[in-house]
């Protein structure tokens, strides 16, 4: 090995035609495989959009500028990129990638840039929203893997939006966490909680990524719907959502986080209900079963999705740390 | 024409193989052709890009988080998503696309992120380095166009890094600018001044840029070289360096600039020019002569270029505002 500067590749004269496939080379002197074979594809993707458009310097600096902005909006609070993210769709795909649902398990959503480590634990029944303005809302819900027995004592992280469609962490002076909570299934796999009836809302539209929506002619709002979280040992990690179906915007959610299969009708709590989980009779019912596939199920279907894409794009690869590289052996 | 609400595709159970084509029709609500193009593009890329590393939500994370921390290092004077560009090809890649040169004229380079606007206007012949420590070095060029003809009066832009490799700008307690000059040529074509001999220098490496590189096994380094930005109008807009020959990273460019018709060889000052220029005998020199493209032929090329390759792509497609879009007449 000489040094650094005689193993790299010769890189002179670089042309329209010729750059990406030297820059790809000068990428691929390091030791991990998988960032390796991420860089390759990202440096392939962003030559050919800038040759399929053939963006001028004006437009690459408007798209500079674009995405500092993006940065420099973040905050402890507040993830522009991942809202950015959310809009063009890629949210939603990753999701779908990484954590693939055999037919008989509960669908992915988008997580949304709203989820946060400040919360409380609740135990079963709580009461999770203390907004006076938002309608009551029952929440009982089980929890089984795909033989139908069901799982107790899973983390389930549950968060929404107030009556005026903004997260707690949206209000500059709030003293805590609201309408959200960590609470675990019990013996029966069942949890419940005590909420308000969600309402749509818009994504934060005051910063770029709203810009952007709005030279789109799209809007920002999304679909009613409460947020779901799963996490248990032996399982695959669940992040999905349950929709009011009927909702505005339920067929042009900004962040295309719909399915059917979420897709939810609230019903009014009986008198025995209303009894048993001391309620008003009348006040209205959120109730699914959510249905968790295994880590393992879930990791052979990710993998055989995996090389079953990779032998599409008629290349050969392998599988490492479960992700596909190039097979070079 | 109905409400928004109902004119936008219809956006549910979308899935790894057809969210692309749902995302980019409701990005094609806007007005500005361009933009829609652009978007189009992007989004198709993004999502390949997904499909076919199988991104995993961590990877993508990972993603979220090195952007963030892109846009975050940026400042007044720091640009590090140039810097990203910069060391990805892009920005040579775009510089190509956007000013196409006809073999006679002077090849354009990357802009890097140095270039300043705190800048003086300074007559021929004078001193724009004040570094104790460099060596002197005096620059005698010309700018002809395209039939060899002198071109006058045009504002050329000048930076270098100082003799410890860097600039002005990088350094905290500047006063003032240095190492750079706005200067015109005069009546013969020709501009000059006295500086100081370049040196190879890292790019910023202290951000989330420079880890990057680490974790790719790159080094951060640039060969020697001298900045030169032209502008007059009726000419095509010149950004280019002169690079000196056998410099250490001449092939290795971090950001991939040299080209062999930029490269240059350092020759000593003879008697007569000592006289002429003032300065002692045997001083290093450096001497090019820049040939300018007219703003007409630049366009003509760049539109003949665009048209081609958009044939190559096999898409019907049309010039709006001199840039590629559908044609979808």
């Amino acid at each position: 090995m000489g040094s650094p500067e005689e193993d790299t590749p010769r890189l002179k004269d670089l042309t329209i035609d010729n750059i990406t496939d030297n820059v790809k080379a000068i990428n691929d002197q390091g030791s991990d495989p998988r960032l390796k074979y991420i860089l390759e594809r990202a440096v392939q993707h962003i030559h050919d959009f800038a040759r399929e458009t053939r963006l001028s310097h004006q437009e690459w600096m408007t798209g500079i500028q674009f995405l500092t902005a993006v940065g420099q909006k973040c905050t402890d609070v507040r993830q522009e990129f991942i809202l950015l993210s959310d809009i063009l769709g890629l949210s939603l795909l990753v999701e779908s990638i990484d954590h693939p649902k055999p037919a008989a398990s509960t669908e992915g959503t988008v997580l949304g840039p709203f989820h946060s480590h400040d919360v409380h634990d609740e135990p079963n029944g709580a009461v999770i929203s203390h907004d006076p303005d938002g309608e009551p809302c029952l929440v009982v819900c089980s929890i089984k893997d795909t033989d139908g027995k069901p799982v107790d004592d899973v983390k389930i992280d549950i968060w929404e939006a107030d009556s005026h469609g903004f997260y707690d962490v949206q209000y500059a002076g709030r003293d805590g966490p609201d309408q959200r909570a960590v609470m675990r299934s019990g013996k029966d796999g069942v949890f419940w909680f005590k909420a308000i009836v969600p309402v749509p809302y818009p994504v934060p539209a005051d910063g770029p990524v709203g810009k952007l929506l709005g030279l789109l002619g799209r809007h920002a709002y999304r679909p009613s719907h409460m947020h779901f979280m799963f996490e248990k040992p032996g399982y695959d990690h669940l992040i999905t959502a349950l929709y009011l179906r009927g909702s505005k915007y339920e067929h042009t959610d900004a962040v295309f986080g719909v399915k059917e299969s979420l897709l939810i009708d609230l019903k009014p709590v009986d008198a025995e209900m209303a009894k048993k989980y001391d309620v008003k009779e009348g006040t209205k019912l959120i109730s699914y079963d959510f249905v968790l596939v295994s880590e393992e199920d879930s990791r052979k279907l990710r993998e055989k999705n995996a090389m079953a894409a990779m032998e599409k794009l008629g290349r050969r690869m392998k599988l490492y740390k479960g992700l596909p590289v190039p097979d070079v052996d």
